[in-house]
């Protein structure tokens, strides 16, 4: 099966060999557990009770990681919407998708859009039914459709942004004008496909537009806890430290908007009697910076500095980078587990399948490894570096490249010259000291040789067009 | 003579037929008159007194201007040092001459710098004695030196730094550690040869490295005017002002402190009665921004709000893009004259030879026009369209093209995507409004269409590689 190619060097131990896959589809309908992944918009990993932060209220998000697993190191592939969902669609790169920065209207009309096979697409086929509710952005043109890409049924909307209040969603098939906050509006679908469907084996996709930009409105209920906060915010030169806290206040209320929402489909899952046979898998499509960094949002970050937004800062911060995920699997995942393993949301295609034993196709490109077995408490071989990936080209401009293990992080900006950065994410969690430039007195510089020399062989595996690029 | 094409698409009116260039050269010694060149380093042209700036102290600039023509519309056709400097000398445009941003260290010992035929070779053979005194930044290989590149003489340093005070410099072709500060001794070594060379026809070209960063220190006679002075600086939302005002007062104090060594330079010719035999033209390799449009330095400017730099902003601003330009030229240019039409550094190698009545080279490739003929008072029909670039990828990447007539500025940023740029600059000189995202109601959307054909045109006339780049 030599199209089941990893995204680790060859040296990887955390690999599942290949021929260890099973690979024809067993008859009958699938006697696994159904399974709901809860995808946010733009959402820190900073930004959820259950990651240590006392002031925003996420007690469902938090509901799902008390009673299941919570990931520590959870990061995506590349740090904008559309590749980002691409990957996590498919366990993809983005440059072999041709997806590498978010979709604007005029790629959008001029025919860019997913094509690869799709984890939902490999469940539909198994017998699951399959939905998606929410955002798509992913191509708008026909041939892109959700319900051609595994999805029996689509509630949603298919470019990249809405109205947060009173949006226009596509409605059996029909661009239809609502009235209602737009995380309620997704998860009263949401329930009432629940409802239909609880009988069969089921995957639902729910991906909320929050906390995107704009914030809001949001109904009075969220922004009421926040009303008198004074958020904790970066206190860095340059940053307007009222405004901040205004924003934040703003983005914790979206996030909680959410959350009361997914309050709403795990109580219904409660009252169908579904919990027990459903895993949860909750997790955003990125990470985010309010002030962190001086930027504001994510890869394609805005400066910030002086209360006003300036030109992009490409970046793979780790703030951009890492996620919240969490899987609630009852029976399975212990409750309140915690899995300090790196792992990506290129691997989430491999361990979607992974943990209702689906057999990966026979034809099945995705990359990355099936991680179920830690959420089983089964030990894997810790895999020691993660890549990563993000082509600025909507408003800026970069081509950049990650390689990641548990203590360093080297990003290459291809083209540009004395822009690469190298971190060291234990001693410097916040990234303040590239030691490319700023080494403290003894350091290893063969560590960016190696991990230099490991991105270049990933690059390689993916056919990386920037290796070839005259530029 | 095909290979002396111009910039300018061949509608243009401007251009000498090139079948009426003299070609051939005459015997013996010239009889036209001396030229003396100066260049200072990022000094924007507000930065002058005879531009209007009456906070700065700028007598021998404003001298120059006063006592010949001011071009008041006279722009580069990159607004970063290496190809500024590299168009200046050669009338090509930096993709030509492989040149395209500042000249790094490691590009320098990797085998960039200047290849290209220059002025200055031109006059040597025509009999001139040349000296190039100041800053090189093209290239630092024996391939490269000013020496084999139509300088008789060098005394200065071949890469783009160097200290304000205590330099070190090349002195007869030895690094010398020297005592004073830089431009008194640039300006001491340029006396002396002057003084040597009194009796032949000359070229001396004085490169300063102020007012770069940093700034300072000055001798305290050039900062003393400044010590108690409150200056405008722009009153943009997130700028420090008090920053502002300081880093201004240091700014403006380098730039006196050239004034004055150009104030000795001339003193020397008067004290050699040479002022009426020689021809001195003032200018810079680019304009300057300290806090307007909230960046600092030029085309590669830093995001400066909130009191601390951010990354790059790519741009061609007008503060970036024009340049102070003074030709003094005792009994030809009337004193006091004002040029306005529009004119670039592309057109100084025709122009230099113009001035001094020296044929172009049969196998000149040097583009622009020689516009000699308005300082002689002979009216040329108006250039409509200039073109200018910039490929920014030391710390950052931007690919920038850029057409400007007299009213409009059409900037193409290539490969990034809503990121172009088309100002009206007589409506609004400061560029705060982008007209292909905010036009007003009415504007003829014709005008884009048209500057970005002859743009492209432009492009094809210089085999542009962007053009043909895949991504």
């Amino acid at each position: 099966m030599p199209s089941c190619v990893s995204d680790t060097p060859p040296s990887s131990l955390f690999d599942r060999p290949p021929d260890t896959l099973p690979v024809t589809a067993p008859a009958g309908l699938p006697d696994g557990p159904n399974l709901i992944t809860i995808v946010t918009d733009d959402q820190g990993r900073w930004a959820m009770g259950a990651y240590g932060n006392r002031e925003i209220r996420t007690p469902s998000m938090d509901r799902i990681a008390r009673e299941g697993a919570i990931f520590t190191n959870a990061i995506v592939a590349t740090p904008v919407c559309s590749p980002s969902r691409a990957t996590w669609l498919t366990g993809r790169y983005p440059t072999e998708l041709g997806i590498t920065d978010w979709i604007s209207p005029d790629e959008s009309r001029s025919g860019l859009g997913l094509k690869g096979s799709t984890w939902p697409k490999v469940l539909q086929r198994r017998g699951y039914r399959t939905a998606l509710v929410g955002k798509w952005h992913l191509g708008m043109q026909p041939q892109f459709h959700p319900t051609k890409l595994g999805f029996d049924w689509f509630y949603g909307f298919l470019g990249g942004g809405n109205r947060p209040m009173n949006p226009t969603l596509e409605v059996d098939g029909k661009q239809t004008k609502l009235k209602g906050p737009l995380p309620d509006l997704l998860t009263n679908a949401a329930i009432t496909w629940l409802r239909q469907n609880k009988d069969k084996p089921f995957a639902l996709s729910l991906h909320f537009r929050a906390p995107h930009l704009p914030y809001g409105p949001v109904p009075k209920t969220d922004s009421a806890p926040y009303a008198k906060l004074a958020p904790t915010v970066p206190k860095l030169s340059g940053l307007n430290q009222q405004q901040l806290k205004r924003r934040t206040r703003n983005y914790y209320a979206s996030i909680t908007s959410i959350d009361r929402n997914i309050g709403r489909l795990l109580d219904t899952l409660d009252e169908l009697e579904l919990s027990n046979d459903t895993i949860v898998l909750f997790t955003s499509d990125h990470g985010y910076n309010e002030g962190r960094h001086r930027i504001n949002t994510k890869g394609n970050g805005q400066w910030m500095a002086g209360g006003v937004t300036g030109p992009k800062r490409p970046n793979m911060w780790e703030t951009s980078i890492t996620v919240p995920l969490a899987v609630r699997w009852p029976g399975i995942v212990k409750p309140s587990m915690k899995i300090v393993e790196q792992v990506s949301n290129i691997d989430l295609f491999r361990t979607v399948l992974g943990m209702l034993d689906v057999p990966t196709p026979k034809d099945c490109k995705a990359r990355g490894v099936d991680f179920a077995p830690l959420l089983r408490g089964v030990p894997m071989p810790p895999r020691k570096t993660l890549f990563g990936q993000y082509d600025l080209h909507n408003y800026g401009l970069a081509y950049l490249r990650m390689a990641r293990t548990r203590r360093y992080k080297l990003v290459q900006h291809f083209h540009a010259r004395g822009m690469d950065e190298l971190y060291d994410l234990i001693e410097d969690p916040s990234e303040t000291r590239n030691l490319l430039r700023r080494a403290p007195k003894g350091f290893d510089r063969s560590i960016a040789v190696g991990l230099r020399q490991e991105l270049r062989t990933w690059m390689e595996s993916i056919t990386d067009p920037l290796l070839t690029d005259p530029y």
